[in-house]
């Protein structure tokens, strides 16, 4: 497992993401500052870590010593000066995010990581106020929720320095989380490309009648999803090509081709108000018989469970 | 559990497929009938089943028991009195199917269900010479290995009698596989037009640069395809709309289409010869240096664990 020196961690923002980063930290043995403007932000983060710090694969502390680590305070730039690393967690806004930074970057010692939560808004949109030091900057966006789900996607902005994108990789894989590097600032970045790319096709098949909304989901969670929660699409192609990425790209990918203009030519019309609205109602005709507080605890459950066994197999686990 | 009448089932063609269903129908106490015309078929097979039988989730008879429900015939035809399925495995050349289908159509009892495991000739094309009663044929494509995976995509031809639909959907079912119905013949089903949006744009993103190879499946298998092997695209869309679709719809659409343009714009190029030999390299530049054989051993672990814990879940195990 890879090491790392960042020790206290401010967590700007405590929302769903910053609340679940927060317990994340605090259960692999980090300090954490944290703040939020909200009313009852703090109590509410308290309630949150009461519950989801035990929730964490391989802790390094348990919930209740953790939770001594932890101070949330009103305003965070008295406490700048002892921070190793910032998590940011603000709302998606373009103006809001450019002054942030522009704060934290002129207050934090110059030697500091901030990374961003951003799922969307690229760095470079965003530091451009910044004059203290941007280079190290960047993006560390976490797949729901960051204390279970190990993925981070680290972007750089044009303007970040290698040495820092290096630090927030180790820093991730530290708390044993998977980092991958997104080397060109891309709308979505990966994971949620790739998610767009399902979705779409998701909406055609559904809304064309060609399959049940339930039967849709049922494809991937005991298909498709299976098999991609331990290989992603291109070892899959590898294992389904016999050992070969060229030799499935030359005898299935014809096929994949013709499916792919299928899809082109049968794509779903965002643009048609009845579509999108009858898809609403076909998926809400499913959903509204499920109960999502179920759904949500077993997945989370096997969710736990899954990543615990391959950090086993990964001779990762504590 | 739902419960099935079929008990002995012919299996036609023992290649990588047959085989597992193999193993899966007699772990669940059926008794099988198989033939394959290929020199040493039947020794493969067996030494398959002595491997596979126990790998098979919530068995109803353990290994060395179920084999005495084997045999392997060299010419199914005398024996085709005797079934109550068929589910059938040939190679998907159509001029191939086309008389095997007549031919098992003609000489099997009008009343049994004949299932094709094709991966992609939808039954339309191959019951054409089918003069007894096409209607008992369907598609019943498993995901691969159908002895572990659950998923079963069910394709009716426009001919094909609701009643053996849901006779198909029990029997799936009975052995605790998910089977989905696809309504309409669509090129590629459901499974792989989801398979085909992804690796379309996993093709794009490594091609381009902007992630490497063994980023891109990290992303897929340490974030998107942990969550989806737990619930499907529209649930995870609910869940992550605040419990509602139309929520995620609303406030995330716009976003989402953002992205499908600029998936659009940036299109993996199938044209380019040097594109997709620059992918192919790329590709086995990370592969070489993966131990192919650990990475599908350790799959097929976590794989069968987790079908266990689902059907755990779902109250279903043995």
């Amino acid at each position: 497992m890879s090491t790392s020196p960042i020790r206290t961690v401010g967590v700007i923002g405590a929302g769903v993401i910053g609340a679940s980063w927060t317990a994340l930290f605090l259960a692999k043995g980090l300090k954490v500052i944290a703040t939020d403007p909200a009313p009852g932000a703090e109590a509410k983060l308290r309630a949150y870590l009461q519950e989801y710090c035990s929730a964490v694969p391989n802790p390094t502390l348990d919930a209740a010593t953790c939770l001594q680590n932890f101070t949330f305070v009103p305003d965070i730039d008295p406490h700048l000066e002892r921070l190793d690393l910032i998590q940011e967690n603000g709302p998606e806004r373009l103006d809001l995010k450019r002054r942030l930074f522009a704060h934290l970057d002129a207050k934090t010692p110059s030697h500091v990581l901030i990374a961003s939560s951003s799922s969307g808004l690229p760095a470079s949109q965003f530091v451009t106020d910044c004059t203290n030091n941007p280079s190290r900057i960047l993006i560390g966006h976490p797949f729901n929720p960051p204390h279970l789900v190990p993925l981070v996607e680290i972007v750089p902005h044009p303007g970040t320095a290698e040495e820092y994108v290096t630090a927030a990789y180790r820093f991730y894989e530290s708390l044993e989380k998977d980092p991958v590097i997104v080397r060109q600032e891309t709308p979505g970045f990966i994971a949620n490309r790739l998610q767009a790319a399902v979705c779409a096709e998701a909406y055609s098949l559904v809304s064309r009648g060609v399959v049940s909304p339930e039967d849709l989901d049922k494809t991937m969670a005991s298909g498709l999803g299976l098999r991609w929660a331990l290989n992603g699409p291109l070892m899959t192609n590898t294992l389904g090509g016999g050992a070969s990425f060229a030799h499935f790209i030359d005898h299935l990918g014809p096929a994949l081709k013709s499916w792919l203009e299928d899809m082109e030519a049968h794509k779903f019309d965002w643009s048609s108000e009845d579509t999108v609205e009858g898809l609403k109602d076909t998926v809400n005709g499913w959903v509204s018989q499920v109960d999502l507080k179920e759904v949500e605890g077993r997945r989370d459950v096997l969710l736990a469970d899954l990543v615990r066994k391959k950090l086993d197999q990964e001779g990762k686990s504590g």
